[in-house]
């Protein structure tokens, strides 16, 4: 295990996993640069297998642990996207995944984890009930516990969707994402910086869960009680790994409100045509809010993932834009 | 203007709007390949500007047009994206565009004929009124009616689709469109056979809409009454015009029930995350459902808009995969 990350162990990553992942594109929309007044370079995760960056980090984690270690399969508890990608990671390479989920997570998430033949357990919806799941799991099956962040292979996977960014475009002057659990974020920290010291990072949150903004304005980690947002990826808390990363590399993180989330999710599907999810535009939305701080800058915009419950969206009529003349 | 199509006339559309469309990307995706049973290449005009490849035929029109008759700008009358796309080919010429729109249009329709800056003048929902309306229009402005698909510089333009997707990928077996008044099938079907006669043309209809299909078959334009479809860029009946390209070039025309366009439009979304129009599922949706005549040969796909009303969508809940272990 590694035990602090630089971009010498981003670039091994990106070796790893480039048999299995996708090198997704880097899209413009003169739209809504002209909207947010910067010019953005949206890299789109969204495209990445099972949807979603956390493919990446998956795939890491597995490519990274000795054969013998693997015998048993690996193990995860998550209702989201991590679920997927470490059921596709460990499919590519013929090894069995046990999935805990609770009851009540989306149909969609549970037929992607059955898609990818993982053994699903389902338990209740709390945080111990999915805790206690796993520790059966992994009890009766051996298999390895992937953490959905606070690992430093699968942070080192995450980076590569940074990485790759950088590499194509060369430097932007910002790099905005969304934080969650902090995965995605420490690792585009540690490729944004191991490339360009100077880059400056924010990370976006939904203000209805906040909890990295508090904890880094705080200088602790300040776990998320009762989150309450649409971005059903940025419901968990930081761990002390990401915290300390993120503390080191962030410019600062940004709130955002639900509006403005769905505001900037609603501009994306119906400009630039493509699908994204609620955590996704949480960055977008960042862009779109405090754009006027990075007035005509480049900035990179990472496009988490594209997983949502298509019969759920929460778009309302199309506001009117003006009148015209009548006959 | 010319009289009968052939691909120097496509080539010359083509030069005429390189500067002002998109070269759309052409994708690909496994998980559909695999569904289909076919080798399937996307033309993405979903991505085209105006989120439809009628603007590739606007364009076109306006640039054939000889300057002293452009002056009094171009008209049109369309509750879609021919309004919208003939509105921002006059708008980059600087030119005036008059639309006559139905008043019940979608407010997203409505929304992106003012944002280009043409005039609109409601009618009420009849072909009478919108005739009537134009005729006013023309009359009292002196503008060109330029019609959304009986017209030889419009189906130009509309060729250059497929041109740009044959240039790309070389011969495909098989290509796919929509036909709504058949102006895309048309230019399809005069690039495709004029850079390779001896490809597979085949048309998709709405089995709510069929009047191709049976205007073909019957070897006369039979009009249609009463079309009942979600694929609402495909209630028009052919011209004389576009029902004789088409019957010298088509293999055939197939139809899709409502479900089997709804339900390939949600594999569209869910798998490659892009968006697409119920009438551009309607090719899609061909694909899947008489995939097994072509099995395993390359089909060209024209994905001919991604123009929705995201307040208004067809998806249900999330069919269940299977069955799971439960704790």
């Amino acid at each position: 295990m590694i035990d602090t990350l630089n971009l010498r162990h981003v670039r091994l990553a990106a070796e790893n996993i480039q048999p299995f992942i996708h090198h997704t594109p880097v899209l413009r929309c003169n739209g809504l640069d002209h909207l947010a007044g910067l010019q953005l370079f949206f890299k789109c995760e969204n495209f990445q297998k099972v949807g979603a960056f956390k493919f990446r980090g998956a795939c890491n984690a597995v490519c990274s642990l000795p054969k013998e270690k693997l015998r048993q399969g690996v193990a995860t508890h998550s209702s989201g996207n991590h679920a997927a990608a470490l059921a596709l990671a460990a499919h590519l390479q013929d090894l069995p995944a046990y999935v805990v989920m609770p009851e009540n997570s989306p149909q969609v998430k549970k037929n992607a984890v059955v898609g990818y033949g993982a053994h699903i357990t389902y338990c209740q919806a709390t945080l111990q009930a999915r805790e206690q799941g796993l520790k059966n799991v992994v009890e009766e099956t051996g298999a390895v516990f992937i953490h959905p962040f606070d690992h430093l292979d699968v942070i080192a996977g995450q980076a590569t969707a940074a990485l790759e960014l950088l590499d194509e475009i060369g430097k932007t002057d910002v790099i905005m994402a969304p934080v969650g659990g902090g995965g995605l974020m420490s690792g585009t920290s540690i490729a944004a910086h191991g490339l360009f010291p100077s880059m400056r990072l924010i990370g976006v949150e939904p203000e209805g869960a906040d909890d990295a903004m508090r904890s880094i304005h705080s200088g602790r980690v300040i776990p998320q009680t009762n989150p309450h947002t649409i971005a059903d990826g940025l419901l968990t808390s930081l761990s002390e790994l990401t915290f300390s990363i993120l503390s080191r590399h962030l410019e600062d993180i940004y709130t955002v409100s639900e509006e403005e989330i769905v505001d900037a999710m609603r501009h994306v599907w119906e400009r630039m045509k493509i699908i994204i999810e609620p955590s996704a535009a949480v960055a977008v939305a960042g862009a779109f809010k405090f754009g006027q701080r990075f007035r005509g800058k480049k900035v990179g915009v990472i496009l988490s993932g594209g997983n949502v419950q298509l019969d759920r969206l929460p778009f309302g009529p199309q506001p009117k834009l003006e009148a015209a003349s009548k006959e």
